[in-house]
């Protein structure tokens, strides 16, 4: 039932844009009542928060660059682009607004946490010392991310991607 | 106009909870007609958003406690402890949600940047040195407090405030 209305909600986005999709709508898509849909979600923007959470899951492991830095790097760039786009911030966006207890929130922020303990855990296999603490990562790297992706969207980069890694890794205690 | 429409939210927030909110209900206790709050605002949420913005505005200049260290570690305990509030969640949620073309969220960013500004210009009349940049500030002290209290709200603590401010100046380049 749920893959059916979240394949609903993908297709009529597609074929007709977000502003058109209501609960009947995707009911009648996913050839289940209005009344399921409000008794499992709430309403369309708890619906859409579960969809784009869905989407905001990453379908790769970050690549292998031989180097904690190199991998941090590549893999920064590519959350910040990745982020940063069109379709990025309209998930993150919708992941939070119909999110009333924090859980879709929390799900995006675990999916960019897991992706640093796979290029933390490859620099430990690796030997490779002095690696920063997990959390050190999500606090200078992924939130100064996030909050200019929410809250001041000029200026991202994939140098400023860089840059933040290059501080994390030189400047802060690990 | 304005003026009155923001105070009827207020009120009716006050008396009625938020849930109750309509735009007839905020016109009629505001004396204008609904088509006017449509006309000027779009809808509810970006009328919300605007109210939120003005409940965010610091009221007061960050204290002087006589050196960058201790004021930016003051200014930060206070901004987590204001923006990781009840209230404070549920207003930086309405300026977010309510925010088609992000202006709402780039004063929010606005009104902490001119905050971390203070700060800094008390420091450099003291002729301190080595005080990182606003946007260091911006990216490794507010940044991590939003991230979290947007997509991770556990842990949020004035330690943690104490140890981003610790973080900046010790570790990154202005």
């Amino acid at each position: 039932m749920q893959a059916s209305v979240h394949a609903a909600v993908r297709e009529l986005e597609a074929e007709r844009g977000r502003a058109a999709l209501t609960v009947p709508l995707v009911a009648a898509r996913a050839g289940v009542t209005p009344s399921t849909i409000y008794r499992r979600w709430g309403d369309l923007q708890e619906l859409l928060s579960d969809v784009a959470v869905e989407r905001l899951r990453p379908d790769t492991e970050p690549a292998d660059r031989g180097g904690l830095r190199a991998d941090l790097t590549a893999w920064a760039e590519q959350f910040l682009d990745e982020m940063s786009s069109t379709a990025g911030r309209a998930y993150i966006r919708d992941a939070l607004l119909g999110d009333p207890d924090g859980g879709n929130a929390g799900q995006c922020s675990a999916y960019a946490a897991a992706q640093v303990d796979l290029v933390l855990a490859r620099a430990h296999e690796r030997g490779e010392d002095g690696a920063p603490a997990r959390e050190a990562i999500m606090d200078h790297v992924v939130a100064p991310i996030m909050y200019r992706i929410l809250f001041r969207p000029e200026g991202l980069s994939a140098t400023y991607a860089r840059e933040l890694v290059e501080q994390t890794l030189a400047g802060l205690p690990g």
